[in-house]
């Protein structure tokens, strides 16, 4: 085999940016379970027809064929056919019909898993990446409690991730679709779709489709404009949304709620995350009916990391609707840049704390003694795959960033651990010996960059 | 949306049976880190090409297309298209191979992900499971004591898996290969692949073919088959080969592998966990070239749990080797039909330990300063969702198996936790009460099946 090339848009992982992944998933676990979410995770794979419903992906969902059967039957797709599914939301409103008889609501779950689309791969986007979503599901009614839920579950996972900070964006669909019909939009959905690319394609871009395509006038725009611009890390944006003088049912129930979201997550803001009301914030998707949220990172620029909302119908089978709220976070898409340009890494690229010498062959089984009574007390240990000089076997403990060096007793000498950072050695028993919490497992390492 | 259906081949586990497999998952994870073996995640998709490098499962393999390419261009596959993998060491191999200059060998890794195969759906068979493999892959060389590291390391994981109890066969191909040259057997690899199938067709159908295929007379195939029956718990199925009367250089240097890997693993037995040397185990994939493994569970007959080697050139790129040995765990395999049949479960379908009672949506914010107290101690914390009388809340916790349902103070009344399996309900404090260990996470259940 010649040395084989990386795939764009399948981004992979060394040992040590594998750890410090694995780091960042256990911490959104720990939060995700501490809140008493399940995990559950989805079968990759979803009947095309399903996959497609929301029309806007068609282009980017990879078909799975069985190489026998592509080779056999060329025919276009058809319905029965499977496509590895896109995001995981498409797949938990799938779980929750068909297990609906099972499942007791609200749901409460989380769902870290990778996810697949066929678009051209670039900064931020990806073939292959892992989503970590949290959502709450109802039967037929849903608190609004759980938006608020939610908002902190996902802020403390994100205050507790030692990554760069983070802002979480909120708004309200029904504060915003109120406003537009309040100043007379006919089309509320086609307003809401523009003001969603205000940040992609600006002020004036946004002035000539609102103006050509939602049919509005000039002083219209420069409503939906000052909307757009009001945000603030606090409820006082309900009153520069009052001072623009729209009146609608909706509105004032949006508004409320936004009131409610904001101050009941004033308590979450920490140095790595904070809340703002920002009122540009549409999220295009049609299903969002309530509050919606869209995170960004310092050193992702307007990238969007994590993204979600309320969907007044997540689900419905005819008898029973599922109504929900969640956000899905983009593991991969934080990741992935951070770790290829260093800035995220982990301080060793082994779970092993402690490294065994092995003096000799014949000494082999002592060694292996050794990393046993140390491993029955939950210490993660190797032993030393050749017995070569000591030195040699010291360098092989520093390469991989393996902190401690043990050296068994023998014949005259006692056993003695060496932390190889500070090359100080002492005598240990390996019945007794721990060595400080922080060293047990991998650290993740957060290096800013120069701004 | 009409009610889905499940998809053949494409188990997917409720919320209660996802907690009993993560839970193995952690506990695999646990004991791979324990012995130092690093995580890594391959993509899932690789080319073509190298999945068919093998011959043996053209058919089974899933491409992958883009639905957009699909449409336009319906031509044979080619060589640059994209298939699932099957497995996870065709992706090791080429991780390998592509990262070997900033890998640190030898390299000790575990992999736990999903694979899938296009094969028809049957009891063991799925088209999408989870593997969990662990390697280790040398530069050029690896040391026998690698294979009973692995060995030792797969034991112990099995070992503590609240699961049916494994035995573990262990064979060696150049034992085999040296004693079927030295009965003058001119296609050893065809007697080796013949053999792999004698549990399943029998000792005539092997015979037959091996007559017809392997050009053998009666009296070699005699001696064939007397060595397929031997097995033995400890070092004595050597006596037992060696009065078979045949010699051969490497059947010597295998047989003094196998006595070693099975006298380094003899203190690994224990009730959940038993290592025979079973001289009918081949593992037909030809890149095996040494010590062989594969794994059984009471519970699933004959079918194979687990299964590997040692693999002298896992992948070569015309400079270096990579020697390996390794071991795949089938997850699901092992998973899916004892959970189907209710073997195993968890004690609960939620993380939550506590469900915190919420007395009228005034006292709301009071219990959720209940729940903070208890999760900053790491206690998983659920608030009841709605204000409903005491006795629902209970049954709300009690459909999820949540141990303890909290009762948050209120004028007049204390903080009090009731235990609502033992109905014993005490007076509490949310910055000191702890429950029993064991109460913390959902553990798996096992209960034994009737024979």
């Amino acid at each position: 085999m010649n040395r084989p090339t990386p795939l764009s848009g399948f981004p992979e992982f060394l040992p040590g940016a594998r750890a410090a992944e694995l780091a960042v998933l256990d911490s959104l676990r720990a939060t995700f379970e501490l809140h008493g979410f399940c995990s559950i995770e989805t079968r990759s794979a979803e009947p095309l027809d399903q996959l497609l419903r929301k029309g806007e992906t068609s282009q980017e969902v990879y078909l799975l064929r069985r190489l026998q059967a592509a080779t056999d039957d060329l025919g276009a797709p058809a319905g029965s056919d499977l496509g590895l599914h896109f995001d995981l939301t498409v797949p938990l409103a799938r779980y929750v019909l068909e297990h609906s008889g099972a499942l007791h609501f609200p749901l409460r779950r989380y769902q870290i898993q990778r996810c697949w689309r066929g678009e051209r791969p670039q900064e931020g986007r990806y073939r292959e990446f892992t989503q970590a979503d949290i959502d709450i599901v109802g039967h037929d009614e849903l608190s609004k409690d759980a938006d608020v839920e939610v908002t902190e579950v996902m802020a403390e996972a994100l205050s507790r991730l030692p990554l760069p900070p983070v802002t979480l964006l909120v708004n309200n669909r029904k504060l915003i679709q109120g406003f537009y019909l309040g100043i007379g939009a006919t089309d509320p959905a086609a307003v809401i779709r523009t003001i969603d690319k205000l940040t992609k394609v600006g002020p004036d871009a946004v002035r000539r489709t609102l103006t050509a395509e939602a049919g509005l006038d000039d002083a219209q725009v420069d409503r939906c404009l000052a909307l757009a611009a009001i945000s603030a890390p606090d409820p006082s944006f309900a009153q520069q949304v009052l001072a623009l003088g729209v009146s609608h049912r909706l509105l004032d129930e949006g508004l409320s709620e936004l009131v409610r979201a904001v101050e009941s997550a004033m308590h979450l803001r920490s140095e790595r995350f904070s809340l703002v009301a920002d009122l540009s914030i549409a999220r295009g998707l049609d299903y969002y009916t309530g509050t919606v949220f869209e995170g960004r990172m310092a050193t992702h620029g307007d990238l969007s990391i994590c993204a979600g909302g309320r969907y007044d119908a997540l689900a419905t089978d005819g008898r029973s609707t599922y109504p929900g709220v969640g956000i899905s976070l983009g593991v991969t898409r934080i990741l992935a840049p951070l770790i290829a340009r260093g800035v995220v890494g982990a301080d060793r690229s082994v779970p092993s704390c402690v490294l065994v010498a092995v003096a000799t062959d014949d000494h082999r089984s002592g060694s292996r003694e050794v990393a046993r009574a140390l491993r029955a007390r939950g210490i993660p240990t190797e032993v030393a795959p050749d017995a070569v000089r000591f030195g040699k076997q010291i360098r092989h403990a520093d390469r991989r960033g393996i902190p401690y060096v043990w050296f068994p007793a023998t014949a005259g000498t006692t056993h003695q651990v060496k932390d190889i950072r500070s090359g100080d050695q002492v005598d240990a028993d390996p019945d007794h010996w721990r060595p400080p919490h922080d060293d047990l497992h991998p650290r993740v390492t957060y290096r800013e960059e120069p701004t």
